[in-house]
């Protein structure tokens, strides 16, 4: 095994300053605690002097237990031309009250001139005086040097300076941030070779990601020499983003056998980070290396019967490794390969060349080409094979729905419901409920009136709802498509409708969902007793 | 400059293999335009042999002119044991009529042995024979040796020699394909260095996205000495995606300067990236570099006093090279600056320690806390300015609104209808519209009952329109954020509203956006008469 590379996440500080992005106090806690449980070294969770709830957040915090991870707080070095101990900032670094504190200072002799308008000297007294004072009150300090790569092109000589002064008043680390995110790969590793020669201590590099390469740069510098690594979990962060951790994790740990701590939790890495994603209410794109839903997801025909034979023809890694899984995508460029598979979850014994798999892949394409798109509609895929094979019959008969949303005359409060009227075995139910909109309501509805025969449908609810205009170029015609996930608590799975009228499409995907689930313990049922 | 670097794009073929992407004949044709007008080398346009829908769009294609580009096709070499004049997909690949042919052949000697179930000696045949029997027909011949990466890694000599033998027959570039994504940033140098060295002829690569190195490794084969990039335009492929082209074109172009045919439209780029997107219907993730919405997005209050005094200082180009724009996001952690800023834009007198500064910050912290969100949203931010400081009456009274969802009881076509009752100036205006959806409906019956008063916003439509749950791991209480996108055929702008009801979140966007219209066609006006 190679050398310890410690991690360093800064979800909660430099990925705070992402778009979108807003963490409460809660959300700030279970981030800490997922990041502690997977083995990340360092957790910068805040800015107490700039942010209130970022102080409140650190006396919270002391009284929950880590495991693996340090909590670090993070300021800047003290202002220009005061004493120490009139900054209040650097007091509110104390009264945070973490082990281990960042501090940044300017390394660009321009920013230092123009943007913090004081003198070269003043700010390297700045670095000086702010490291020796926290080091006084017993801190482990992690010195980011802002701007390094630009500050180095520039006026190298000073660059060099601000790390040699904060190394000499005790910085435990300086990091070389990529603050603007414009160095090149190659310039990384010069710059990285000639400061671990001149310096030679432990030596990260903070990389942003607005030329694409966060990763990479930051991968080329642990080549370099750097052992300390700066990124957020899920890339979030300013303008393009941070390194993003949860992709430099395992191409250090499995591809390169780097010395991690996360390395003992790698299993964990996909579901911590949609766990995180889902806590920092981001939308994971579904093409993130490694973690996201499709980064083993396979469409093409030849891949996928190549995929069959070998799993390493058309992967780098088994995604097991790191808890993903292996996808194969229903598409009109599916290969019979795919389609069969899907058959033979419901029939087992159709043949490649059968007339089922004609019908299917028939029909299959007749409703792509209406809008409907069937990848990750696992639900729908399985109905439809039902319903052009056979061992389908419906479970409910529509007579009637109707929406209403209501803003009354008089002003008082909003809102929607939805009655039906639907028929099993010759019995005629009418019901109403009222939702958080039309669809929530025609829900809410279409069960209640369901669950009169099918008592199992109440644990059954929707996790997630997604409206997706088509030919949005057009202004009429246009037709939505609705893709829902469905949930009774044990499993959960996706339905989707199309239709020029987004309740109708919703209603499409809603029955889908209900009858896949009947379906689903009606075979559980079976298996448990033959 | 430096030397020429030729940029191939496959959005239509590899990119093709991505989930979610399904392209029409017309979507087609107009991405093949778009890549010509930018000044893309080389279009990939499609498999003839897999895909009859390829085959007819090479059918239509012939007819249309194009200034930069060559179009491609593509295929494998011809199969094992048998005559290529036997074989039909070779055939197809002249029938599509291109001057330029990519062929991708195995150069992996496992890949030959287990999935292609033949010899070495015969795959290496198969290459020989597809390249020179098409080199007979007058094609130019960009050779794809698929897995190259992998395959030199495992058995180098192998991997040379089918390089070899299809410089031999003729190939006029040999692209090095690391089609599973897992080749590390320095494998990619030193095997580039070996390559171009052994071989000595036009070299490109064609880089996948697993690891998120697709766009270094590019840049990096660049550096070693590759001529010729592969890629998609805005990244879209299987599993992780391709190289991003339009990351890589400005790094090339504006931080290396490489001679690239774009370099003279490279100010369209932004443009042209959102364009294939819309096209695509992909949604361009805002944190894309260089291109993304927020690329040059600032959001921390020190970042954005230090742009306003000098933009390089967090900025590593100037955003308008490549005609995208700086934006400030209005968020609770903004500094006075940005907020300042925005209410400059209607009242240039207020000072920044003014006690309006303090209300605007004081009211936008309040609705943020109750789940709005201003990034983008210009047209709400310009309104809850208006309403705090003054400046704004309302142009209606809203009386009473009803939108209903109906099946009906025969099961005949589905409809939405909303009605709405308004008063403008103590008139009272009664209206009815259907629509494609309850919120559609009442959009157009607002707009309706409001034209007889306001004729203008005869030519106001949405043009997009998103819904995201909040609290989405509560069932009961979630609220629900709805951004809307509005266009008057000259401008467009956001407008957001938040509720427990998705209709009520959309009729309180929907006035702001329609408010919003109205106050800028009055100040309009006014500037034009005074």
């Amino acid at each position: 095994m190679n050398r310890r590379i410690e991690i360093f996440d800064s979800t909660l500080r430099d990925g705070a300053q992402g778009q979108g992005i807003s963490f409460s106090l809660e959300d700030k806690v279970k981030i800490v605690k997922a990041l502690d449980e997977i083995g990340i070294d360092y957790i910068e969770a805040g800015n107490p002097c700039s942010n209130p709830k970022d102080m409140e957040f650190f006396k919270i915090i002391k009284n929950i237990n880590l495991t693996n991870s340090k909590l670090v707080a993070f300021g800047a070095t003290r202002k220009p031309e005061i004493n120490i101990l009139n900054d209040e900032n650097i007091q509110s670094l104390i009264n945070a009250d973490t082990n281990v504190v960042s501090i940044f200072g300017k390394s660009w002799s321009f920013q230092v001139r123009e943007i913090l308008k004081t003198t070269l000297e003043e700010n390297l007294n700045m670095i000086k005086d702010t490291i020796e004072y926290l080091k006084s009150k017993n801190k482990e300090i992690i010195f980011d040097a802002e701007h390094f790569f630009d500050g180095f092109k520039e006026d190298k000589e000073y660059a060099l300076s601000t790390l040699k002064v904060a190394k000499e008043a005790g910085a435990n680390v300086l990091v070389l941030c990529d603050t603007n995110g414009g160095t090149l790969p190659t310039e990384i590793k010069n710059v990285l070779e000639e400061v671990i020669k001149v310096l030679g201590i432990n030596i990260g590099v903070h990389c942003h990601n607005d030329m694409g390469m966060a990763v990479a740069n930051s991968i080329i510098a642990v080549e370099a020499g750097a052992s300390h690594i700066q990124g957020t979990f899920i890339g979030v962060g300013e303008r393009c983003g941070n390194a993003n951790l949860s992709t430099i994790i395992p191409t250090l740990s499995l591809k390169m056998n780097y010395n991690l701590v996360v390395n003992n939790h790698i299993n964990d890495l996909t579901s911590k980070a949609r766990y995180i994603s889902e806590i920092s209410n981001i939308q994971l794109d579904d093409t993130t290396p490694y973690i996201g839903k499709s980064a083993f997801a396979h469409k093409g025909g030849m891949h996928i019967d190549a995929i069959c034979k070998m799993p390493k023809s058309y992967e780098h890694i088994d995604p097991e490794l790191i808890g993903n899984k292996r996808r194969f995508l229903v598409s009109e460029v599916s290969g019979k390969s795919t389609i069969l598979q899907e058959i033979h979850k419901i029939f087992p014994s159709v043949k490649k060349d059968g007339e089922e798999v004609k019908n299917v892949t028939k029909k299959l394409k007749e409703l792509e080409y209406d809008g409907y798109q069937f990848e990750g509609a696992e639900g729908t895929i399985e109905l439809l094979i039902r319903k052009t094979i056979g061992k389908y019959k419906p479970f409910f008969k529509l007579n009637h729905f109707k929406t209403i949303g209501e803003n009354p005359w008089n002003n008082s409060e909003f809102s929607s419901t939805a009655l039906i009227n639907i028929t099993v075995d010759g019995k005629t139910e009418m019901t109403a409920a009222e939702g958080d909109g039309p669809v929530n309501a025609l829900d809410k509805a279409l069960r209640k009136a369901l669950e009169v025969f099918y008592p199992e449908l109440r644990c059954v609810r929707l996790v997630d709802y997604k409206v997706r205009v088509l030919d949005s170029e057009s202004t009429t015609g246009a037709k939505v498509r609705v893709l829902i996930e469905s949930t009774d608590g044990n499993e959960s799975w996706s339905t989707v409708g199309v239709s020029k009228d987004v309740i109708q499409a919703s209603w499409i995907a809603l029955v889908d969902s209900i009858e896949y689930k009947l379906i689903k313990d009606i075979e559980r049922k079976a298996k448990a007793y033959f």
